[in-house]
């Protein structure tokens, strides 16, 4: 083997497509930002969705003392199943179960974060060439994974003027043979809406029509605003199979605890044994999340008292009304009132503003003079879609890191 | 777009090839092995390489500690970087950094274990349709991961005889010019073998000439018996670039906090920019490992007693002799003595066992005539090399786990 090749060795090391493919359009802006904040203004940094920069949300003492014990029982050291322990994928099956989506310890796979759950729903459902049918605005995570296994991206749009629903002809005017599978994330990062059953149940029929399953990215599940409802869509399922992601890392505000799942609704056997088995097979590339967070997600789950949950979206609402009646007070800025999630957006009318190119501008003045950091729209999708008579282009805001 | 496609849509969800080409070795045949162990003996697995299956390893204390007083100090909560926190990848860099191998902050990226680790090292250097060296028998991830990636895998052999050490004239033989790295396990998972300085710069030497980077797999370095030296292989290199991929896994005995790192050794700027900010990339794919766990990393690296290392090598060494000495007395077996890690390789003359057909007939009464849970050899590496005398195939144990 090899003999008689005509090799002339010499360096050359060049990164994979792959690695050049991954990009992470938030860092890309952030770090091409190079804008200095006020020396004079503290710095409000509201550009991620994490809850605990501020100090000001953090995680329940039952949470906190699950891992304690977790780690004090010197039982979780070990290696667990790639799939995660059968007693915690029990414990996710059976806290997320219900008549209208019944799920099983075997439905229920665990994943080192929601991005890794993200992943792995995407690397079983897609092959490079096939693409995905992806919000905008909406998280950027998804390009940066579709792209990265070579999944191509469509964007459909979301409408500001109804509260940020899916404009659904247009997104079934994108389905082709090359459709793998639709993304559908609720409540939603970028714009803090919260779709209603109705529309949820149109968006049903559309994957229904068109044979599409979905990816439902469920990481804010939960975490809506008293007045409206959350509805997993998989309980509003009869025929499309869903893959729901989520984890520990929003409604529980342990980001860092690296600590997601995927939950297979497959009712009418369309994904079978093969998405399962793909799964499972994926697990085994990196071997899982970590143990003691495994060992104490049962306590996380069943001991979190309810009052935590409420004050957490109490204080979100608050920071979000405050956020939005200010706003809304400025000429030239429409902000969307936010039903759920951490989010808030804004459209600019840019004709109020005529020393600001574009939202990039208008962002990093925001930085220098009040040393707020808010992300520009553009991050959540190439040149959203015109909208609310030309509120182009608008820019979002992390409103839990608010007041 | 999309007008006007004559699509009938029917359902056909099928996972990807990318899941239907990952696959584990290990899991596929201890799955299918199907044996039911004796009833009346207790079970003894000696099949995968976690030592704190058996409660005899535990972890020290100061890495307990240090946990504890992460998770308590609330600062770690959050997300962390997707590399890691500055502080964690300085401390890494500083705790490896020697005068013949420098590092900086840098050149570590911590990873979800060191699958991970591998894994993105893997995934920067060769695209779809390359190739990758790998030693047989080996380790069985590089396999399951790089054929996960569409990159091909070449089997280097390695010579029991000789204490395990690399076949060098095959393995350059391997080498064509779609060789995108070569991996070095050492010291060995399966072997238990630790190369010398001399052999190793022998390595670097077929690296060298044929322009061949490296991915050193060390997890289990410092993991060697008293009478051998461990030789981190970036030491002994004045010019092959190197990543190299380890965690705590192994040494500090907390294989399921799935904290692993790889780091960066490229004296000539081979790699450049282009591998590091590759690795950048793909880290942010999944956004690094547990935050708890990289609190507590500093802590662990510095404040974990030499005597805890010390007893732990003790204790495998001794374990690592009874076995070997056993071994040694049964006639038809030939143990290979390890000189570190935790595993004992053994050869089976098979005319001494005519009532077996192979291997993993063998392994499979071994565990229903004395529940004695070991590994065939073939997960190793599809057939393993023809070698001292016939005495072929081997079988493998975790030696960590005996006594
Ligand atoms: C919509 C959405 N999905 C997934 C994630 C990633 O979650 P995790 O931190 O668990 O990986 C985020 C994080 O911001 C998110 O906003
Ligand atoms: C040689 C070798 N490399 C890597 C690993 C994986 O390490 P981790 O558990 O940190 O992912 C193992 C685990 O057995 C191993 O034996």
């Amino acid at each position: 083997t090899g003999k008689g090749k005509v090799r002339k060795p010499h360096w050359a090391v060049r990164a994979s497509e792959m690695s050049k493919k991954t990009f992470n359009p938030i860092r890309t802006i952030v770090d091409s930002m190079k804008v200095e904040a006020n020396p004079k203004k503290p710095m409000i940094s509201l550009s991620i969705g994490d809850p605990t920069v501020f100090g000001n949300l953090p995680t329940a003492d039952e949470v906190t003392q699950a891992m304690k014990d977790a780690l004090e029982s010197g039982n979780y050291n070990g290696y667990a199943p790639s799939v995660g322990y059968q007693s915690c994928r029990e414990a996710v099956a059976a806290y997320y179960s219900c008549p209208e989506a019944p799920l099983e310890t075997q439905d229920v796979i665990l994943a080192s974060g929601c991005s890794q759950a993200i992943e792995m729903a995407l690397a079983v459902l897609a092959n490079p060439g096939q693409n995905i049918l992806v919000p905008r605005p909406g998280f950027s995570l998804y390009k940066t994974l579709a792209l990265s296994l070579g999944i191509e991206v469509k964007f459909y749009n979301l409408l500001p003027e109804k509260s940020w629903e899916i404009d659904l002809k247009q997104l079934e005017s994108l389905v082709d043979e090359k459709t793998a599978c639709l993304i559908v994330n609720n409540p939603s990062n970028t714009c803090g809406s919260v779709f209603s059953k109705g529309h949820l149940q149109k968006i049903l029929a559309v994957a229904s029509r068109q044979c599409i399953p979905i990816l439902a990215d469920e990481i804010y599940g939960d975490m809506v605003f008293s007045e409206c409802k959350y509805e997993p869509i998989a309980t509003l399922s009869t025929n499309v199979p869903i893959l729901s992601c989520s984890g520990l890392a929003k409604r529980w505000l342990v980001p860092g605890w690296r600590m997601g799942w995927i939950l297979v609704h497959d009712r009418r056997d369309i994904f079978g044994n093969e998405i399962r088995d793909g799964l499972v097979r994926l697990s085994q590339r990196i071997l899982g999340p970590c143990a003691v967070v495994q060992g104490a997600l049962r306590h996380i789950l069943h001991r979190t008292p309810s009052e935590f949950y409420h004050n957490t979206l109490s204080f979100l609402k608050s920071n979000a009304d405050l956020c939005y009646t200010a706003l809304a007070a400025v000429p030239g800025l429409q902000p969307v009132r936010p039903a759920g999630a951490m989010y808030l957006m804004v459209g600019i009318d840019m004709e109020h503003f005529p020393e600001f190119e574009n939202d990039v501008e208008f962002t990093e003045h925001l930085i220098s003079e009040q040393s707020v950091f808010c992300l520009p729209a553009t991050v959540s999708g190439p040149s959203c879609p015109e909208s609310n008579g030309g509120a182009l282009p608008s820019w979002k805001t992390a409103q839990s890191s608010v007041g």
